[in-house]
């Protein structure tokens, strides 16, 4: 049994803690200062408001006035905040982490540092330890996931994906149950990539769900599903060039990390909703007020490779994203939905 | 504007018809022997009656009796029967086929002959021109297309593959319209692997419906996605083994032929239908018999590969595809469902 922390009440760490008490762990859940309000709720009926489904017993719930309490002891430590939030995360964290500690990061996104493209748990571990830090590298758990599915011990293969392989096979004990299946990878930037991207181009093919609705099409087995066969195929290409770029392996796409995540992120959610409302003609404003304060990690992601892609010194760029570029024109200029069919494959 | 002639009036042979009159050609769809009543209906009102769409008035039906008269000039070829058919229609086609004609191979399906697992374009060419054919070797058109979108006219790429670039070039033009996107492929083995062993793989993905329905869950964004997107990476990889053993270029598997036409097949029809049925643990006679006589082009493909996976001759071992395997104990064998997660990945 180990003591684990997960700071970050949001969907998927507080689903993740759903595995780690049924596996047999002391699982304490701290929730950030955005949190307060679920952290009450858990502490009075343990129902998630968010997942919609109470937790196990054996999860401990904090606000962050008790994360000292909380850290007391802790052997594992799970980062699920806002990717906004990992620089706040590693000042709150930094008394209470040593250089040796196994650490998960949950968080998905990249930064652009104005150079490179980088993926969070790198960034994690430079605001934590300096760079240069030898000890543990942070490892992160990856997709396919859609929270409330784990929270209801759904069948769930997941990557988790760390540099260094006896960390990681540590960490995949740990949190292997009977319906969790922890899929171990070397490949961090490969997984972290695919995992961050896949929040845009899931978008990108629920942008077909919104123009079959337009064109007075209902769901169902005759919809748009070519045209978003034809996003989905796109978008696998798509995130190998980035993959490439960043120096992750290719073949982490057609696996679990890329084709995998996508599918489960394309059939489910506020990335497809966001994407429908778009492909309806609904204004970008207007689509997002649709989504009633929803974070939207599409838009933070597009931000993101927009500034990498149109950096001068960048080798990746915009014209070789054909569909990125346009999901980007979409939600974020405003522009109307036109495929770009002639620019893919 | 070239005579175009399709030999088989099911789905997608008629349903490629549609663009094909839509890019100002003379179109001739010539119905087998099983399609009599498609074609008398086609003759009466137009519509198609599985596809439930009114064909252009540019689409010529002839039964089968009328081949002779349909054939008259033809420039271009298509033959869409059902796989089992293939030889059937080779013999039936001989007399009015030159070395030098462009065929395109709509039937989609792998055939084993104790030895090697052989594409039916390969198949098609020996039984019209024996092995060693120096002329043009047949083209295939392959997914991701769900035929009912594609007659009504959905924006649509599909993968058009042959050996000879400038024909596989002419034959692009021809059928390009502008919802219509041919996407020209010269590994003909990897993408007609890939679209004879989706039908299996989506059969595969769409047992999570099942398992989630019959765990008293809904349809909607909390079901069993998770399960599914496991399953649909698996199937990549699987795809990918045969498509390497067949001496076909793995990276079509990660890109539209296979993960695109994957992505379709489980969005849609009957496949998945039966998918369904099965996952919610009925046994295999009582899920055929309520899909009430439709093709299941699952069960072949999993006989084809269970033949050539047992031979003792060959390299593509039963282990190295442990989700194939199962999926012909369920739907072969009338075994349970228990995905084997721990043989996964």
């Amino acid at each position: 049994m180990a003591k684990v922390v997960v700071v970050g009440a949001g969907m998927m760490g507080s689903a993740l803690c759903v595995p780690l008490a049924d596996a047999g762990h002391d699982v304490r859940l701290v929730g950030t200062h955005l949190d307060d309000a679920i952290i009450r709720e858990l502490r009075t009926t343990r129902v998630h408001p968010k997942l919609r489904y109470e937790l196990p017993r054996a999860v401990r719930s904090y606000p962050l006035t008790e994360l000292a309490e909380a850290m007391e002891g802790v052997d594992v430590l799970g980062l699920g905040v806002s990717s906004a939030g990992v620089r706040w995360a590693a000042q709150q964290l930094r008394p209470f982490v040593h250089a040796e500690m196994p650490i998960i990061m949950i968080t998905k996104g990249l930064a652009f540092d104005g150079r490179d493209l980088r993926v969070l748990p790198d960034v994690l571990s430079d605001e934590l330890f300096g760079p240069g830090h030898t000890g543990i590298e942070p490892t992160a758990v990856a997709g396919p996931c859609i929270a409330g599915e784990l929270a209801r011990r759904v069948e769930t293969a997941s990557v988790l994906t760390g540099r260094s392989r006896p960390a990681l096979e540590r960490l995949g004990e740990l949190v292997r149950t009977d319906y969790y299946h922890p899929r171990l990878s070397s490949d961090v930037v490969g997984v972290e990539v695919c995992a961050a991207l896949k929040n845009a181009y899931a978008l990108g093919v629920a942008l077909a769900w919104g123009l079959n609705e337009r064109r007075c099409g209902s769901p169902g087995s005759i919809a748009m599903h070519n045209t978003e066969a034809a996003l989905f195929a796109q978008a696998l290409i798509e995130m190998r060039r980035v993959v490439e770029h960043c120096g992750g392996d290719p073949e982490s796409v057609a696996r679990l990390p890329g084709a995998g995540d996508l599918y489960v992120t394309c059939n489910a959610g506020r990335t497809g909703q966001f994407g429908r409302l778009l492909g309806l003609g609904l204004g970008r404003d207007e689509a997002i007020a649709r989504m009633r304060g929803a974070t939207l990690e599409s838009l933070e992601i597009l931000q993101v490779m927009r500034a990498a892609t149109t950096d001068a010194r960048g080798q990746l760029a915009a014209r070789d994203l054909p569909l990125l570029s346009h999901l980007a024109e979409v939600a974020l200029d405003d522009l109307p939905v036109q495929l770009p069919f002639d620019r893919f494959f």
